[in-house]
């Protein structure tokens, strides 16, 4: 998606690490002219699927998650990240390592929320080693829901994530995959 | 605001010890053409002020925030809850008690994305006892922005934070005021 790699090129950070900071626009202050825009392209590219459900994982895939909900007129499920006391009932939980924050989590999804009925468009933010998105996609499976594909804002192509998930036949859909990056000249985007 | 106030008294749950669950629309699932309504009404509540940034916190206040910027044309910003190594340079913290996690916890937001230029609406899901609402006032000042209101969703009239807010002058514009609530009554709206 032009907008969305523009916008990466214009505003984004690369920095040591493998690490592509977007915080201007995408996860701590978030565009939401850009948002929309990214949410109408992922309804183009799930037209034909019957989605009645986006889940999303706190907190960077909220924001656009509901912008993107309103092109598909339906709720939106995040997961939470820790066992809160608000979330009573029984809850889908899966463990997830993150990369960033160097830790194990759980996550997790109230039973009330999602279960054989549903439809699920998942979105998120970021797609790297995969993990959240293993963890979502787990929780989908535990909830007997269907899963009709991922929408990913930008996907760090030269990690293991995406084609760790492509190859157990879900479908992927990134608006922007990064090939390689560096912080001297940038990111360059696949395709 | 009826709709929200219908919305409660349908799918809200009051439980033991004080505590409205909404997760059916508001906080773990979410109802986006409510959080439409909303936000229109924020607007009109709102539309006498200068609004060019409106600033929430993670991660129920982010959903019904970016929806409402739709209707102020403007980005959101959201605090959040713990240092993150994502987050380079300098920041504004403030430190926040929560009830509901019965714990202390800094709220961060970078420099960069709050200054002496802003004129910031806060949007939050619930107003009880003010402690987070305090943190991101605290926030605001610190970056010499001019703080233009608070918008929040369902305000607990019988606990302090509203009136310990009001007190500091600062304009609170609460969709859904619960007067009391019981588990064997339910909820009963202010005026």
């Amino acid at each position: 998606m032009k907008l969305l790699e523009d916008k990466i090129r214009k505003d984004g950070v690369v920095k040591d690490g493998g690490v592509l900071k977007v915080d201007g626009f995408l996860n701590h202050q978030m565009d939401i002219e850009l948002f929309d825009e990214m949410g109408k392209e992922w309804k183009r590219l799930f037209a034909d699927v019957p989605v009645n459900k986006i889940l999303t994982i706190e907190a960077s895939g909220i924001g656009m998650a509901c912008i993107a909900a309103q092109h598909f007129h339906v709720p939106v499920v995040f997961a939470k990240k820790a066992q809160s006391l608000n979330i009573d009932g029984e809850v889908y939980t899966a463990k997830v390592e993150s990369f960033t924050h160097g830790r194990v989590y759980d996550v997790i999804v109230s039973k009330k929320f999602l279960g054989p009925e549903d439809h699920v468009l998942i979105i998120d933010d970021f797609l790297a080693n995969g993990k959240a998105l293993e963890g979502l996609i787990q929780i989908v499976e535990s909830a007997g829901a269907t899963l009709e594909g991922v929408g990913i804002a930008i996907e760090k192509g030269f990690q293991p994530g995406g084609e760790l998930i492509r190859s157990k036949g879900v479908r992927v859909e990134s608006l922007a995959v990064v090939e390689s990056m560096d912080a001297e000249n940038g990111v360059r985007f696949r395709g």
